[in-house]
């Protein structure tokens, strides 16, 4: 995954897995941060281990790496932490990502979603699908409701609960061809062809932008290549205080969560002092392994087993000629007998199995001793 | 360094970065607990974050692996955390290594001590030497000590205080050849002989089998192929309470502290409730890395810089078509004047420039456009 982000010129950064409290704060919304490993080091600063690791990338990113040429093309991998996991997840997790800062535009865009898809294929994944999706659509519909209204409609869309929403969109000043198309919301999936029945049904500059983008990005992926692998989901809502253009999600029919997820976020390195455009991906590597464990990896031949009787110098001369041009070899390190090595040769699927015992050499398979005649 | 690790049969273990901080002090020393970073958990436990990873990988040993066949090779790599860091050094850090449990031989000592070798070779090292001592040598000749009349030797002879040293002897009832060798410790490195020379001087059975443990250890090192690497050190003295045979530090004449260290720790695996011997050793991957940066490392080639003018898809194809055979790429974003974009290519040392403009596309150099004729 780090090779692909690397061929398309992301350069590698390590940030620490302890930050300051008051810096993911910054970044991070209330409900993740309350989840976080938090603690207080000698100084009385409340430090906290990193649950995401984008927020310190932009820390960075307007920090350290303030006078860098833009666009800054960054990636990384560690580990994250979360004190009090969602069901099913673990307290210690693994996240590799991509962060493209200082350029808004859909090739930014398209970018980091097609990069996210050659990092997935390049990493064994058959069996995914991207959903690109806008924030601003659904913004757009929703920027003259109160908060209040905003909310309902949203959590009655996030239940996918149709009746509630219906009741809630009543209650608001939208269009009737507002309302149909949010009751529809979740069918808003597929082609192109979704862009233009949408963007009739809506007369606000923000959603028709989002569409006017989405399209914009579509072509890209087209050029990219990767038409196969998407979709595009005009329903896709999802973090709107952090997100604020294109969006995307990564999907594999074995699992319910999304195995990598990104977009645009140009709001972000603002709070740390430098207003600047960005958008980023990030690949939860423990869901993309249980995407990929079913599959039967290529048994590879076993290492050779060198086992002695009596003195081990010769085993260990044995052992350090054949690591010399390359062998894999487990050396056994006390003396055996040929049974002993038979099954401790069993127990590793050892390819081949070679005994010395003072100056000689022998093979060992199930009939017994032959002479070590070579590399076998 | 992993891939050596695997070559000998080492296979790759993840512990978490956050343990039990009851577990971390079965095995961490008092001191180094201290300096850890220390939390509770919503449940009142007290977690710490790993100072070291060989506790961790003993705990594993002990219990998920407690039935796997010995012996065991197992293998790490990840950060490593102190809250108060020693001064010069970074709250986070990173550390590998490699564990070989189950076996108590000199053949396992050698090859642990063989395969460090070779892993820092791959790694790039060239400027390197490893001292391998026993601690029961020292062991030995303080076992008759009260506690106190042995502390105060080892301080002396850690702060190398030779007066210190020479009066605390006095106050001892060591034999005068003895008093002898402990005030020649630091000078007891080198070759062979010098096992020869200390075994005359001592009269305790615990540090003659130091000796000949160590005498058959050179013997294997150099079966190994390595002779080049090591010498032996008698006069080491370290964390006692911790080691209980073979041990050794790897130093650069470039850095004061080890780049990695190991040995045998026979009694560590029993406090996790299953009694086992076992040797390992830790890398250092900072002290490498610090090490390494001295050496200019070959400058590959730049990336090719795809940008264009006016619509993206053009470019976007071309950069498709050359990262498929292999290329790295980086694209602009947006569109870009030939200035713009050659300013650029200077910034990312391109290897080469090309300009797609409608259906053009352009090389471009110090001179300005010629037509692209396929990778250049």
């Amino acid at each position: 995954m780090l090779g692909t982000f690397s061929s398309w010129g992301y350069e590698l950064v390590e940030t620490p897995a302890v930050e300051l409290l008051s810096t993911l704060e910054l970044g991070v919304e209330p409900e993740r941060v309350r989840r976080l490993f938090k603690f207080s080091d000698g100084d009385g600063r409340m430090l906290a281990m990193v649950g995401e690791r984008t927020v310190p990338v932009a820390r960075l990113a307007a920090g350290q790496l303030r006078q860098a040429p833009l666009p800054l093309r960054l990636c990384y991998l560690g580990p994250t932490f979360e004190g009090q996991p969602a069901p099913g997840s673990g307290r210690q997790a693994f996240q590799a990502g991509a962060e493209l800062i200082g350029a808004h535009s859909a090739a930014a865009d398209a970018e980091v979603v097609a990069m996210a898809i050659s990092a997935l294929e390049s990493a064994g994944l058959t069996d995914f699908q991207v959903e690109v999706g806008h924030v601003g659509f659904f913004g757009g519909l929703m920027a003259g409701l109160e908060p209040g209204q905003r909310s309902r409609v949203l959590d009655a869309l996030a239940g996918r609960d149709l009746v509630e929403l219906e009741q809630a969109l009543a209650e608001t000043d939208l269009r009737a061809a507002e309302q149909e198309l949010l009751l529809r919301f979740p069918a808003l999936r597929g082609d192109p062809d979704i862009l233009g029945a949408a963007v009739a049904m809506v007369d606000n500059p923000v959603s028709e932008q989002a569409v006017r983008e989405l399209h914009e990005v579509h072509d890209l992926l087209i050029a990219h290549g990767v038409s196969a692998r998407f979709n595009l989901d005009l329903g896709a809502v999802r973090d709107f205080d952090y997100y604020t253009g294109v969006i995307f999600e990564v999907f594999s029919t074995r699992l319910g969560a999304p195995i990598a997820a990104g977009g645009r976020y140009d709001g972000l390195l603002e709070r740390f002092g430098v207003a600047r455009p960005a958008t980023g991906v990030v690949v939860f590597l423990d869901r993309v392994q249980a995407v990929l464990q079913p599959t039967a990896l290529p048994a590879g031949a076993g290492p050779i087993l060198v086992g002695f009787e009596g003195e081990p110098a010769p085993a260990v001369a044995l052992a350090a000629e054949l690591r010399a041009v390359g062998e894999q070899v487990v050396m056994e390190v006390t003396s055996s007998t040929d049974a002993d090595l038979w099954r401790r040769a069993t127990e590793l699927a050892a390819a081949s199995v070679v005994i010395c015992s003072g100056g000689e050499r022998w093979t060992l398979d199930g009939a017994g001793r032959r002479p070590y005649s070579g590399r076998s």
